[in-house]
């Protein structure tokens, strides 16, 4: 394929996904809010009608906060980016600024998904007083503009990039392999600055989010008896805020990272490896290599009709009928995009090819196009089956998640038991189907196919992203219509919506563990060329090799204990001032005193923003460090280590916070019985036993569970760019 | 050294050892416990001598219960050890009875392991009316039986598996290594056999004695608030006897298994490996191997008077001094065997060696009895390290516990939160030491080195397995004299002693952890070279290794998730009997009626006898079927999957466990005090945070922890001996 058709489909379809999230951005925006609105002079009587200008309020508040958080995290870690961009100038200047390029578009694509997250909530609440299926409209629109906004922007930039560099760095003589491999080389930095800013806003966003959740539960829920999101608990607006910064900002940077590394791993392995036979040489044209970006583009463009159906063809005028139609878009982008990837292949990649290894003999002759394919269909079949199953581990509708209800019958530790079995056991599925698609697409077409296959398993990233950030929309939109005491119908239509959203999010964040996994794999492959083990070998035996693949399956405890820490002590604080509210000013209690979001919310926001730092050290200075002092097969240990070992904590820990809130949603939509058969509900000990195990599970799935994602990745994308200095150094340790 | 004078100096040390033991069970049994005892009838007041009676009769209720369990243990395992000793017959028939005799060797020992524990128990408890010196001697001599009979008993019967494989197998004819190597392949099913025994002692024992002691707590402690050990308790005798099945017979079969398994891979690997230049040829006779057991005959020793040291010299006159005592114990054996060790060296192994690769070729020329004392020392002193670093993390004398105690004061979720983060940070300090130690050995001595460290960590076993046995012994004094209802000063004494015995068992987790990974580590060298490796090399690259680094790396997390739920199924039949039993006879509450204790003990028997089927199985099968089925490849990378990921896991969950109790522990001795500086204590409200953490760190601690030691032992074992045959197979899957 030529390169220029290659760019003209790209940008085309980042051209549609951008219109389309601008279009769904401008129907969000269209309502308007306030209480003459159309129809709803008949629905809600005079008292009512003020209410709409304290649910405007709130939503003010929390689109304030949010973007307070942002400015200052964005302020913090743009001090922390420059270094490193400085820094990399060492490395090369154009890596620099594609690192520079990558965490602007990962700081960017936060930014507006957070803008529209924290617009669509208050409007999801406002439309659930007409009728349920504007409220879920409402709701998926805005995860639709946070997914495509993303996924076009960050390809149509990379794109941009290849563009340039290939103008200026790629001589167009014969020979131009080495001048490709090194292009690619700088590319590669577009993923580490994504990947890098991601960590802070993960981390960051994560502890934010858990310190505010945590310590308004802890005071409110077990001390006071306060209901979820009570207006009277001064922590509800931080915990809200929380939501935005955490699951969406944090959740958006972390699959733009997946994204953007596993399209610069699969350019780095295969412009060193693709090699097309050619009047008796072996070459490669830049044309060849677009498969992985144009499968991307093709992503866009189906996602765009898969989300089209759902907005303007299903009806979601049931409750019932939430879960299944969010299902039901990944369902259909995955067989929709099946047939498109196959045809792409056959369409873009040379008709012959070979893999070549990095000292120009072949390893793999013969490869044909039905490889590459083979390889993505894995990625993306395989995310389809770990998103389902991770939705019958965490879902109250099976037998998992009431198992851990019931368990709520003799307390809280036994809760907690059967919630950690629970995530032990979430992990064999997604592990089996991880490590064969690994083993296959290996085996076919080296890390090549394990490139394919990430970026097949995020070609319906749009609408993962979508159903993702559905999520928290709708779980703002309950604690708004709960603060602005909107009717029981109201609160009714928006629970059933944010009880669905807490299974998307856990699909997202196995979707999100899936991919990394892949993409981190594929980057050590990358790693691996370029520090040309395929002769020696990265041997298990290998003393160093052995050594530092336990070190670095110890580093995700390490990580957790830090992050998880973190939370504990930034609750601590926030249960402190909400107590010292609570105490100083009974009126708050009494319903007649307004509390003081802001201090709280300033609480959550310094405190994420220091206790960020730890953990963001540890995972950036690790490999570096290991790599400086041991030499380049250090690090060939320490990321496998860190990557099996980190796969299985981050699936666990979700799945276990997941499975934790909503048994304790179904001890509180009453469908939990005891043994004498009577139903227990919100306040009984088992509903607090349930929620123990509920604010455990928060800061394991929010908090450090979702972060590991970026510890596997970015300390290989880091290695990755740093190979050439690890060859050069390995000052304390020399192999044979 | 000549192979004669080996003999004679192990098994001079393995009849002191004997002696020693033999001599210490006379001591305790010599105290006959009567009300008329000597210097008693001025103690003890009238109604005071009739509590004795109580005792009596609790002693041997426990007695009774746990033989009754091993029992049944023990002809179940028989049927499971009797059908693996007939498959390995196809293997080899002198394999099947190495095998048949180290699984018999593990039975004997747990049972006599066992046999003490239960005889010191109330003796302890009867001693500690005369004097806190007099019940610590008890428990501690209890420990020494324990510890040297285990030892001696193993490593005499190993010796002499030698001697006659020896005699009838190897040619006498100048080329005999293959006959060496043959050998000690079958001699490696010594280890094979206590480990397999082992896994059901661990998961078996670990699972009576949780079921019991959750149900117990879950019902006695919370709903009834009884104190613990209330002889109104019905699952109180059940949770007693599940602490000498759990903790002294599981953690000797466990430990034996380390120690068979280590002697046996150092054996493996020394005799493919280890090679002396003699007139132009390369030769090895077998008394140049004996290195290994020597270092554990004069560890038998030199362990001998360290412990006579604290039987006769130091005196625990003071609650303060037995932690210390019992420390100490620990420093000075680790200090006397240093020298020790390193004079063995140069005395038993040849002054110029060579390491040979599977090839024949030369891997490591030029070595010295130095580089083989320093990896024993590097093995020892690690194991210090990581035992006082444990002692650090999970003694209530220091900042981590008393971290997590003061969490209690925002609730049972963040004491939870804090627990998790505590035991995921205290992986890094064992993690480096062992990563360290095997980078150094492995560097020096190949796997021969690992082997050798493993077994340097396990030269001080009987002063380990001592003071980890008197851990159990004293807690179950406390038990007595709680349900005999002595004194406050008796219940004062054994408090301490169990306090003490919380953190020595804590201690002796760590060892066990880290030799199980050595062990491991150096087992795993042994399959390399039996596959052949060396020049193919088992890189972390190839397809087939990495999808099993994966997949190994799931198996802790799905053998613990079995684990934990069988605590908690059997718990909850536990909860209930109890329940029933309260309920249907008052009298028991109001303390006029005896509860049924031998319901309890059968439905501790039962569920455990069950419910260590499944988790037993996941490790026996999967490396067996991985291995026929995808060959000799993909378990080179089950293994170490297993190992890097099973180790950390082990260590967070019995740290986690061990700082919970211990929190717990810090509330009831009413070291804690809120802020507003009020103590709190039993009845709190942090109690009831600080008791829940407790009884979810029940099944951490003592099931699904530690038996993850034998998982990474075990799976390793099984596979050098099966390796002939994976490389026969492996039907599914080719390597190129």
């Amino acid at each position: 394929m030529e390169f220029v058709t290659a760019l003209v489909f790209i940008f085309i379809a980042c051209a549609c996904g951008i219109v389309w999230a601008i279009f769904n951005w401008m129907a969000v925006h269209k309502i308007e809010i306030h209480h003459k609105h159309e129809g709803l002079t008949e629905l809600l009587q005079g008292a009512e009608q003020e209410k709409i200008e304290t649910l405007l309020e709130i939503g003010e508040h929390i689109q304030d906060g949010a973007q307070a958080f942002l400015r200052e995290e964005y302020t913090d870690c743009s001090v922390f980016l420059a270094i490193m961009a400085v820094l990399l100038i060492f490395i090369s200047p154009w890596s620099s600024l594609a690192f520079v390029l990558g965490a602007a578009t990962s700081m960017l694509c936060g930014y507006l998904g957070m803008a529209i997250a924290t617009a669509a909530n208050y409007r999801t609440a406002f439309s659930a007083i007409t009728s349920l299926a504007n409220a879920f409209q409402m709701a998926y629109r805005g995860g639709c503009v946070m997914g495509f906004l993303l996924v076009s922007i960050s390809l149509s930039i990379l794109t941009l990039i290849i563009i340039i560099y290939n103008a200026i760095i790629v001589k167009s003589d014969e020979n131009n392999f080495e001048d490709l491999v090194t292009m690619f080389d700088y590319v590669a930095a577009y993923g580490l600055g994504g990947s890098t800013f991601a960590l802070f806003g993960r981390v960051g966003g994560g502890i934010y989010t858990k310190a505010a959740d945590v310590g308004a539960d802890l005071v409110g829920k077990v001390e006071k008896n306060l209901p979820e999101d009570s207006p009277k608990n001064p922590a509800t607006i931080a915990d809200n805020v929380g939501d935005n910064v955490g699951d969406i900002a944090g959740m958006g940077a972390d699959l733009f990272g997946s994204f953007a590394e596993s399209t610069c791993a699969a350019l780095v392995v295969s412009s060193t490896q693709l090699r097309v036979l050619s009047e008796d040489t072996y070459v490669i044209e830049i044309g060849q290599l677009m498969y992985p970006l144009m499968v991307s583009a093709f992503g866009i463009g189906i996602c765009i009709l898969v989300s089209a159906y759902a907005v303007y063809i299903s009806k979601v005028n049931h409750i019932n009928k939430i879960e299944s139609t969010l299902k039901f878009q990944l369902l259909l982008s995955t067989v929709a995009l099946s047939p498109i990837i196959i045809g792409i292949a056959y369409w873009c990649l040379p008709a012959d090819y070979v893999m070549m290894a990095a000292d120009g003999s072949i390893q793999l002759a013969d490869l044909k196009p039905w490889h590459a394919f083979l390889c993505s269909l894995m990625g993306l079949w395989s995310g389809l089956l770990i998103g389902y199953f991770t939705e019958y581990m965490t879902s109250h509708s099976y037998t998992p998640v009431r198992e851990v209800a019931k368990s709520c019958g003799t307390g809280a530790a036994t809760n907690i038991i059967y919630g950690l079995a629970l995530g032990y056991l979430s992990t064999i599925v997604p592990i089996v189907a991880i490590a064969i698609t690994a083993l296959m697409s290996m085996k076919m077409l080296s890390f090549y196919g394990v490139a394919l296959a990430a970026l097949g398993m995020l070609s319906n990233l749009t609408i993962g992203l979508a159903i993702d950030a559905y999520g928290p929309i709708s779980d703002n939109a309950g604690g708004i219509a709960e603060m602005s005491e909107l009717g029981e119908n109201v609160r009714e239509s928006t629970d059933a919506l944010d009880a669905a959203g807490n299974t998307t999010a856990a699909i997202g964040k196995g979707f999100a563990i899936g991919s990394a996994a892949l993409v981190s794999l594929s980057l050590y492959g990358g790693y691996l060329t370029r520090i040309q083990t395929y002769k020696v070998g990265a041997k298990i035996d290998d003393p160093i090799i052995f050594a530092m693949l336990l070190v670095g399956a110890m580093l995700p405890y390490a990580f957790s204990a830090f992050t998880m820490k973190s939370v504990g002590k930034a609750a601590l604080q926030m249960v402190e001032e909400v107590r010292r509210q609570l105490h100083e000013h009974p009126g708050i209690y009494a319903g007649t005193e307004e509390p003081d979001f802001r201090a709280c919310i300033a609480i959550s926001t310094k405190a994420s923003l220091k206790e960020m730092i730890p953990p963001g050290l540890l995972v950036i200075v690790t490999p570096t460090a290991v790599g400086l002092f041991f030499g380049p097969y250090a690090v060939a240990g320490l990321l496998p280590g860190a990557l099996v070992s980190g796969v299985q904590m981050a699936i666990s820990a979700s799945n276990t916070g997941g499975a934790w809130d909503n048994a304790k949603k179904y001890i509180e939509a009453g469908f939990y019985r005891n043994e004498a058969g009577e139903v227990k509900k919100k306040g009984s000990d088992e509903h607090k036993a349930a929620v123990i195990g509920d604010t455990v599970g928060d800061p394991l799935k929010d908090t450090s569970g979702p972060s590991l994602n970026i510890l596997i990745k970015l300390m290989a994308i880091l290695s990755l760019v740093l190979a050439g200095a690890f060859c050069r150094t390995g000052w304390l340790y020399k192999p044979e």
